[in-house]
Order: C-alpha cells, then structure tokens, then sequence
C-alpha cells in the first residue's frame, strides 16, 4: 500500500493528471505538483478547486522544483512524504527523477522515454540506453517503476498484452495505430510544443520487422486504415517508444508504429523542414543577428495550451494485433475512442493531453493497492493489463476489442 | 551631354549593370560601384575584368557606401564626378539616393518604386506616396530622373507607349505578363532578394479597371496564358509599380499585371504566409528574443545570386495591348524572349537579374547621348520609347510583336 503523489510537470498532461488524481484523492492521499515556474502549478491548483475535482479533502499543493537536480528531486520526495512519483515533465529530466526515486525507494512513472537534449532518436532498442541500465538496482532497492503509462507508450502496450493472452496462441503482428480526427480550427498547430513535436519526426524511423530493426525515413510508409468511429485515415510508419520494449518481449512478432498525419500537417512539415526552418542550428540574418529557425517556427505557431477550448471530434488509438488461434489465423484490434470536447469539459486539457494523462492515475492508483506495486522496473506489457483496463474503464478511458466476433467492451 | 557612371548595389542586377556599363564605357565614361559592403562591389570588378567587359580603358571603381545617408551619397557624387547615378540598391534608399542626386544635379534612375521598410503596400498610386511628390524640385533644378527603368516596370512601359502611339487609335487594356519559365533546379529559391520578392505579394492586390482602382488579394485571380516560345502558363494578378504610372498616364484603359507561379512555389509562399512566417513585425522567441520572421526565411533561403549557374530555360516578359484601329477591336502583343544560360555566359547572372540590369544601361547611353536627358522626372511611357528599344536591340533585349500580322520583330 503506498500513498501520496508528486506529479512533476505543469503542462497540459499534468493538468490532465492531477485533476484525476484530485478526483481519486480518496484511494491517492496528498496530491503535490511541481515544476520549475510554480505559478504553472498555482494555476492547475485552481483550475482543479474550480471544477471542483478534489474528492475529499485533503492536501493540493505546488512547489517549484528544477527535475534536472536528482538532489533536490529527492528532497522534495522526503519533505513531503510522497510514496509514488508521476513524471509527466520533459522527457530530459526522466533520469534525474527515476534516480531521486530509487534513492528515496519511491514508485515512480513516467510517459515517454528518455532524451538526450543534444540527440535526436538514439539506437534501438531506446529503453537499453538509459532506463534499463537501472533495472537491477530498481529489483535491489525494491523499487516500483513503471516505465511509458500513457496512452502510446503505455494502454498500448496493454492492450498488445491483451490481445497476445486472450485472444491468439501465437502472434505474428503488432500493429499500433493512433489517429487524431479532431479539429482545433486553426490554420495549422502542434498538439504540443512545436519543438518536441517536429524533433519526434526529423530522425530515423525504427520498426521491428522479420526479427530485425528496419529503418525508414519519416512519411515514407503509409498506409490507409479503416477504422471505427474515425473511418478511414491515412497513417504512417513513425518511429516511437513502445516498438522498442514490445520488440524485446515479443522477438517473434513485427511491431509497428503508426501515426495519422493529414496532407496538410506534412505539407506544412515538408515545406519548413525542406527550406530548413526546423534546423536546430543557428542562421545569421542579413542583420546579422543569430536565430534558431524552429525557435522562431515555434514563436510564430499557436501556443498548443490555446487550443483545448475549441478542439472537436475524436482519437482513436489502439493496437492491431495479428496470430494465430487453434491453429487458424486471427486478428483482433484493441482500441479506444476519445474526444476533445469531453476530455476539455471535464478537466480542461484537449484529447491528446486526456489520453496520456489518464493511464497514469489507474497505474498509481494499482501501484496504491499494491496491484502493480511490482518492486521493480517494468514495461507496460510485463503487467496483468486487466485491472488497470477494467480501472480505465471507470475514469474516463473505456476499451473495446472488434474482431471477427464484432466490435464490443473489451470484458463483455 | 552626361558622363560617368555611379552604379548603387551589389546583387545580381548591380553585376548586370556593371557589365554592360564596361561594355559601353566609350559612352558612359567612368564606372563606380558603390554598396554597404565593398567587397562585394570588387567581385563584381572581377568578373568584369576576368570576361575583359571593359570596351575601352577607363575607370572602374568599387566604394564603401551606406545609401541610406543621402549626405554620403552627395558626397560621393561630388568625389567621382559622376553625372548619372543608376540606382539598383535595395528599394527602401531610393529617396535618399533621389534626393542626393536633386541636391547635385545628377540624373537619377531606379529600377523599383521607393519602399518603407516598416509598411509594405501603401496606397494607389503607388509613385504618388514618394516620387511623385519629389517631381516639382527635380522639374525646378533640372534633374533628370527616370522612374522604374528595369524591365518590369521599365521596358514594359515603353511596350505599352509604342503599342498605344503605332498600333492603336485608342487603348482600352494593358495586360503586363511576366513569366519565368526557367529552372534554378533547387528544391525552392526566389529569384531576387526573398525580402523584397514576398513583400511584394503579401499586400493587396492592385489593379486599375473600368476607371478605379480594383483591389484583389494575392493569387485569388489566376488566367491561363498562350504565350510566344514559353507556351501556356498560369500566371496570377499581382501588385505591380507600373500599374500604378499606366493607370495615371492611360485612365481610360483597364491596367493589369500577370506574374506567373508554378504551383510548388505558391504552396511555399502559403504555407510561409499563413503561419506569419513573411510577416515584417518582429516576434519574441520563448527564449525573448526579438526576430522579423521574414528575415529568417530569407536567411535560410538560398542566396539568388548562387542561382546562376545552373539556371536553364527562358523568360518571356510583354504587354497585351488591346483596343482599336480605324474603328475595329485591335490586339498586340509586345515582349521580350531571354535566356537564362545565355545571360549567365555573358555576364555572370540568370535572366531575371539581366532583363532588369539591361534596360537602365540602355536608359544611361540615352541620358549619355541626350535623347533622354529629360531635366525632369519622369516614368518610362512618358518617353520615346523607339530608341530605347532600338538600343535594347543592340545590346541583349530584342523586342518583338505579335498580332493579326503574325509575329516578328518591333521594327521589321
């Protein structure tokens, strides 16, 4: 049984988390925010006893921390008693928590893989250079981490788990598929920080493919889905964090990643990336002042927090899986819808950021039950996925499988 | 009777203009190149002396200059004795190169309308917000100022006056089309400097029909045309200083200009535009830095003076004429074919630098010779254009008609 949460992290994803923590503050305990600018988490405290959120009453509370400093991480895990830690920050800081966290033997999670500043898209498989170094020393302290539990990395890889398990003897194909059909009604934005947003897609793209990694440029596999709610939509071949650990645990399968992009987001991508406007690497203007071009791309785009008011229509996220089952070949696809207008009514944060922040709060909420409090590190699919899918269910997350058998709740 | 010559600029036009300067120096005289960085006035002096430009030995010159100061400029005029200053320098220093030559007594040429750098696309007419308001003084003091004399405006002024004067009783349209059907063979690149290039096309659109000044945006209205060598291009109404001095000289007659664009560079141009990447007003980065997004596009851009030596295909740049003769619906077509290679050869620039570098060479023998030592300011359709284009003829611009009669040169 463990209690008390810090969530690190101000931005849309945290809001996300800690108005669900605050809604299950009964089973969570004290709820701490803390990021480097504390206003950020001043204000998610007010959006939070605005809407009301918190279950019960209890302790909601911001503190400005900087995550780069593991001393001070831990600190503020010893000052105010938190037993579990849900890393929502920049995926930079990953590591400096994680340690504060075996060091103090705190539960800890994070969304997104870890990054290196000054490197883009690192050699597979991700997780092997820096997360799974410190395997053995979560095993000998005891400590619980729970690595990628947000939507993709995270509910994805549950339900690869799931469907692997129930639903096929043998699988062959792990297909993940996460499309965006909503609108936000701008010209063009980023759903996050232009800068994250645009890196994720300027490197190389990994899958895993007839036992071996397979790399590709960006946009150049595509492929049009058919899929429920959504329809059909176009997507393509990305490279992204679960391929990494699913590849590990299911050596036997091809494991895809695949992201809906509209012919508009690649143009725009495609002229700015081609002219070199999303160089990382300073011009001289004729003035001869120094700029970074993705810096002024990014002053010039809609802050991605401006958005979550007009957003309408929905996600559709889930995993094809491909096998075999008494001996006949069988797919099942695993999936989830959200929508925008929903996820903006009940917490304030658009879709995107409601589908990665959720995950986490059932996994705390596992971890404080002792379910998922696993005393070491895990990757999503190393878990029994029912009771967090089944928890899913209940705060705002619900799951659906369609196979030949139809397109019903995953449990009914 | 003038001589000596003070060229203004740097680029690709000022290379154009120094070397047909060199060619005819046994009219022009001496030759002084002056632009905010000198260095780039002695390249151009390299390039005269390594293709042995120079017809006669003489005086060739290169000189640190910031036009902005009107003062220096005097200054300078006054230092190398020139008598004709052919001002091909950024648009934003015409007035004060105007004024240093109104205080001298120096015949004045530009090839582009004045601009504020802080405004882009004042009020119609254009030429009244500057120039025009400068007439009176150059009248008073018998300075010889020739507006807009490259080849649009400029040489397509003089198109429009023999058109009218030799072909028509009366005039009812000016359609001014300038198609570029040449290749730079990168991915994108403007053709001049990409600062001015956007500006222009950023504001309204302005056109002179049925007697009043129509205003468009940009690429809204587009017309396919079937034109001598280039064969059908689309080309868009556009903004364009000599609609501006047309449609005072010929209120009667409809005034507009076509520029042609291929559909990849107007995806540029809206992808840019739209995420207000071409926008003059400065932006503050995350980091607080203050930028003018379009100074950054420009400096990731290619630089268009490197286009050069790779440029292939033609130009094709005319006026449609239509109107009457003895009383029956008349239509000509008077243009100019140029080559981009061809260009390149002789000195050193792709076509569209050197159809807008020929013509205020040609302007300077007349003003040299006295035809067009006018002792006034004036726009190009208020002169004879037949000598004009006769010298063009001679020195790398043929002009030529179409029209019921077939097709052929201006004066067969």
């Amino acid at each position: 049984m463990k209690r008390n949460v810090l969530i690190i992290g101000a931005g849309g994803v945290a809001q996300v988390v800690a108005h669900k923590c605050a809604q299950n503050n009964d089973v969570l305990g004290d709820i701490h925010i803390a990021s480097r600018t504390s206003a950020k988490c001043d204000a998610i405290i007010d959006s939070i006893r605005e809407k009301s959120s918190l279950k019960t009453d209890g302790v909601l509370a911001a503190h400005a921390l900087d995550a780069m400093d593991s001393a001070a991480v831990a600190q503020l895990i010893r000052d105010t008693g938190v037993q579990i830690v849900i890393n929502v920050g920049s995926p930079f800081v990953n590591m400096t928590v994680l340690e504060a966290c075996i060091e103090t033997g705190t539960a800890y999670m994070d969304t997104a893989i870890h990054e290196d500043p000054t490197k883009i898209c690192e050699t597979p498989p991700w997780y092997g250079n820096y997360e799974w170094q410190r395997r053995d020393r979560c095993a000998k302290t005891g400590t619980t981490a729970i690595l990628g539990i947000g939507f993709d990395p995270g509910v994805v890889n549950a339900y690869a788990k799931l469907a692997i398990d129930d639903y096929l003897d043998e699988v062959t194909s792990i297909d993940i598929v996460d499309i965006n059909a909503g609108s936000h009604g701008r010209w063009f934005s980023t759903n996050f920080d232009p800068e994250i947003n645009f890196r994720e897609f300027t490197g190389t793209v990994y899958s895993w493919q007839n036992g071996n990694w397979q790399t590709n440029t960006m946009f150049e596999v595509g492929k049009t889905w058919d899929l429920p709610v959504v329809g059909q939509q176009k997507a393509y071949m990305t490279g992204h964090d679960e391929v990494h650990s699913l590849a590990t645990n299911y050596p036997q399968a091809d494991v895809r990643f695949w992201m809906g992009f509209g012919d508009h987001y690649i143009n725009v991508f495609t002229v700015l990336k081609n002219l070199g406007l999303l160089s990382e690497q300073p011009v001289k203007t004729a003035e001869g002042l120094e700029v970074i071009p993705l810096k002024v791309v990014k002053a010039v785009l809609p802050d991605p927090s401006s958005l979550a008011p007009d957003y309408t229509g929905k996600t559709c996220i889930g995993d094809l899986v491909k096998g075999t089952k008494d001996g006949k070949p069988t797919e099942v696809f695993v999936y989830n819808i959200a929508d925008h207008k929903d996820a903006y009514n009940e917490v304030g944060s658009q879709g995107i950021s409601y589908t990665a922040g959720v995950p986490p709060v059932a996994a705390a909420m596992l971890i404080a039950n002792g379910t998922w409090d696993t005393g070491t590190m895990v990757n999503v699919e190393e878990l029994d996925p029912k009771p967090f899918l089944t928890l899913l269910d209940q705060i705002g997350l619900p799951t659906r499988v369609k196979d030949a058998n139809g397109d019903r709740p995953w449990n009914a």
